[in-house]
């Protein structure tokens, strides 16, 4: 069979990884503090047997299924329980809820693995005439729902995984340019260009196990974005499989230009698409030269409010970070509650001096708040930047920390995802929300986005918790990532549902998008009419209803499918 | 009758004002040597006279004529020939032949002046429900034939001229972020946004005469865009009318939000459609306060090729310019040209020392390129990256010759385009193309445009004229501009076409696009299958053809009208 790796069936990352907090001491006085949640005596639940679960037999008539081996070869089409059940979900929390408790609504029938973009237009033009429904996959790392087929789908649904299609094609080192396949994992591509001196400069929280054209699909965003911009900024050229016609074939071809007035930017309907207009196969994406020099500078502020003023007047200065970042009190507390035990001089450094300096300085040590900004280039223009950057700090009452806390922040930042899975293990719901505002709505987003995530907890009466950091600096903007978590009752996803209810509402209802960097799937689709208004939503389905009109491409996504076919 | 003023029905700009070339010792032999044209004897055609314009009878029912008047009042709805002209084109080399020479295809039939959204969505509704064209009209500059009518409409054509709705509403000075009305023009916006300190930094060519709502219907940008970003960066939200619904009115909100995962954007889709979904009536734009301090500083390359590869070092290293344009030997000899006559140390300076420092240097003076790069923000940056510039300029084998050259550049850099008329007040073409392609594209794409351009010369038998320059510079690659200029015979516009398809033809052909910033149109539409690929222009006439099924916004731009409709 096709040697394409993935995530565990039931949580994420690889098999034998987890969080674990032995060695982090102040971690479970902060859980019990935080939800209640005392991990002395919390049960453990047992890791779901597979066997356990219900899967309906797949829709999938012999005679398609050969032909889609006709095509990929009979090693790359499967119907196997464990690949299905593998292509059926994202990591959203709701997807691990149901997949932890046998509720599967309705799994992929048939997975395949095409070689190349030829392979797929024939299975695109294979499923478009058989009228099954195809669903691109790249690394499963999705939690918007963009994933799974419609609730009662009779049809049958393809999984189209790309992860075969996982090379960096060729490097155009005058213009910056990366022509790389659509399956490429983002350490996999990562280590491609970097063997040649580049690097993409997109690190998403997902990065480990997400593609390039998951990326796409979803409007992702990477940690350096202040640098490196959004995967809209990145994707410059795109190939698109669509239904092939009579006199050609279905490839649509967005060239690599760096700016074009072609009229509305088909490349910006493609980005963002989740699947519904075709497959991305290849992405010429910018690159860059691995820069001299990086750091991460740790600061701290003597409260929020400080911290957001002080990445504003970044954003207005002629400083230019790769990252900004600044967590909420509550976020500061996380982080000082995960690190690992301190000894010696570290200790006496972090836990008496630290503090002792914050207080002769009048702050009040529960509102402090951890930022982490970071700089890339020349050994010269670094310095040049954290001096600008110092500077604005300084003005905001905030002090720099040095690069300690970066270099573990650098090493930790795609592990929290890990965390979810322990959480749930011990009867815990934790989830992300993540939007963005103008700097003049930042501030009340966030506040109404705390008080309607505690009234929530209140309505469904347990002690939850929510944090907050600010990351991806804009001119006019920044996004506001919320991390909430409580202990579930009864009924988990119900609960669950009024928590991440009430912060999307309260996120459009105070000038904030209901995501921006997690893409919409199914799981924000019923407020996007609220965020681009009940037109623009009538101009996207327009889109897609002119372009796919049997409904053959993960229907249901961003916007839901049309009311015929959904009944 | 409405106050809104408009440029010369035969040419651009406002009357009275044209180019002239009396202190410009170098003008004359410059021409005479380009194009072959003697302005000593060469006969001046007369302003054509109004009056001896042919033009039909507006298609405009009294009743739908009355109901517009209802809406926008007696004043503000007019059939008057006069208003019918300036209203049917836009300033092309196409536009002004035929105007000059009594060939009006098909007019637009009634122009109205809305003034406020609120009326145009009346007019909307109207114009729908009549069954009539709709053509949203800004400042006229367009030189894409995105104005015109299709010849050959038989429905009642609207020109809806924005010109009344031309306020700043407000500036959100936290974020950056100022709403202003679509029908503002440049010189007025700037003027509203400068009088509390702030600036939209975008200047294209036409900014004296073009609107923001034109700016972002038709993807434009300005010569700032290397530090202000293309329009479609600029505008964060936009508002756009669209027919009504049954149970809620037709306006398109697009919230100004720094970056969003929303799905495929609309917003993206409407920047660029010039006219074809709807009215855009307002936008929130980035707006930057005025900077402390801006410098353009000009240098001399040895070469093109050199010049070139300076300004791709510069984008792929620290340094952040405000402009970086480059001009080819050809373009240096016009701005030589067109420099007023020097006297004194300053006729010494540039005659005699310049020229002889170049000489000792071993430079071809024939070869030389001058380039202007421009500078902003606090005196310490713009003195940082001022050295960072000239480091590389001097790798480059370049010079720095001060701020001399391009104080005049800023004060000239609006006025080219009266220089068409001169020209063809003297039976002379001139007009200008522009592309974008990457780093590795440019020279190719320059060598086979130069050569195309010239094999067209011979084609139609006549001494013609080509010169470019790059501008507009970003990661992966950068615009180059061209400008050309021949002496016509009998048919002008049908040697024109000759030469514009040639170079248009190599854009594509070797890697650019049809167009960096002046729009699709009708002028550039032939070529765009061959630019975003048939399967992309298919997906974008799958948008028209879904949100705008009865062919009354615009039809026939960007993409032609659907084939039922035009026969």
């Amino acid at each position: 069979m096709t040697d394409v790796e993935h995530m565990k069936w039931w949580g994420w990352g690889v098999d034998g990884v987890g969080f674990h907090h032995e060695d982090k001491p102040g971690f479970a006085p902060f859980v019990l503090n935080a939800v209640g949640l005392d991990l002395a005596t919390a049960e453990q639940a047992q890791q779901p047997a597979f066997d356990g679960l219900t899967l309906a037999d797949p829709v999938a008539p012999a005679a398609f299924v050969a032909a889609l081996a006709g095509i990929v070869g009979e090693d790359h089409v499967t119907t196997d329980a464990m690949e299905r059940v593998v292509h059926t979900y994202g990591k959203s929390l709701r997807d691990l809820v149901r997949i932890r408790s046998n509720r599967i609504a309705r799994a992929v029938d048939v997975v395949v693995y095409p070689a190349d973009e030829a392979e797929v237009q024939k299975v695109v033009d294979a499923a478009v005439a058989q009228d099954a429904v195809l669903i691109p996959f790249g690394g499963g790392s999705n939690i918007a729902g963009s994933l799974e087929p419609i609730p009662g789908e009779t049809r049958t649904v393809v999984s189209l995984d790309m992860g075969r299609m996982n090379r960096v094609l060729d490097i155009d080192t005058d213009s910056g340019l990366a022509r790389i396949e659509a399956g490429a994992l983002g350490p996999h591509l990562e280590a491609q260009l970097a063997a040649q001196g580049w690097t993409i400069g997109h690190f998403p929280d997902s990065f480990t196990h997400s593609t390039i054209g998951g990326w796409a699909a979803t409007r992702s965003s990477g940690m350096q974005s202040d640098k490196y911009g959004d995967i809209a900024q990145i994707v410059r050229g795109i190939r698109v499989v669509r239904p092939s016609h009579d006199d050609r074939d279905g490839v649509l071809v967005i060239p690599a230009i760096p700016s074009a007035s072609t009229g509305p930017s088909v490349r910006e309907m493609i980005v963002g698409s989740e699947g519904r207009l075709g497959v991305i196969t290849e992405i010429t994406a910018q690159v860059h030269r691995v820069a001299e020099l990086r750091e991460i500078q740790a600061y701290f502020f003597p409260n929020w409010e400080a911290g957001l003023a002080a990445m504003q007047a970044i954003s207005e200065s002629d400083a230019s970070p790769i990252i900004t970042r600044v967590s909420d009190s509550r976020e500061t507390g996380f982080s000082m509650a995960t690190s690992k035990e301190r000894h010696g001089m570290d200790a006496v450094l972090a836990e008496k001096v630290l503090p002792s300096i914050m207080r002769s300085k009048g702050w009040t040590l529960e509102d402090i708040c951890l930022s982490f900004i970071g700089f890339e280039g020349s050994a010269q223009h670094v310095a040049r930047q954290k001096k600008l950057v110092g500077a604005i700090v300084k003005k905001h009452g905030g002090m720099g920390v040095g690069t300690g806390p970066g270099v573990l922040y650098d090493q930790k930042k795609f592990d929290t995802p890990y965390l979810r899975d322990f959480l749930l293990d011990r009867g815990a719901a934790g989830d992300v929300s993540e939007t963005a505002a103008p700097w003049s709505k930042l501030l009340p987003v966030y506040n109404a986005v705390v008080a309607a995530a505690n009234a929530a907890y209140d309505e469904i009466g347990t002690k939850g918790w929510i944090m907050c950091h600010l990351s991806h600096s804009y001119h006019s903007g920044a996004c506001l990532y919320f991390t909430f978590a409580f202990v579930g009752g009864e009924d988990m996803l119900a609960e669950y549902d009024v928590v991440k209810s009430a912060i999307q509402q309260a996120f459009v209802d105070n000038g904030g998008t209901i995501s921006h960097h997690h893409g919409v799937g199914v799981e924000h689709s019923p407020w996007i009419e609220q965020d681009i208004s009940p037109e623009g939503v009538a101009v996207m389905r327009g889109l897609f209803s002119a372009v796919d009109p049997g409904e053959n491409f993960n229907p249901g996504k961003v916007v839901p499918a049309s009311r015929e076919r959904v009944s």
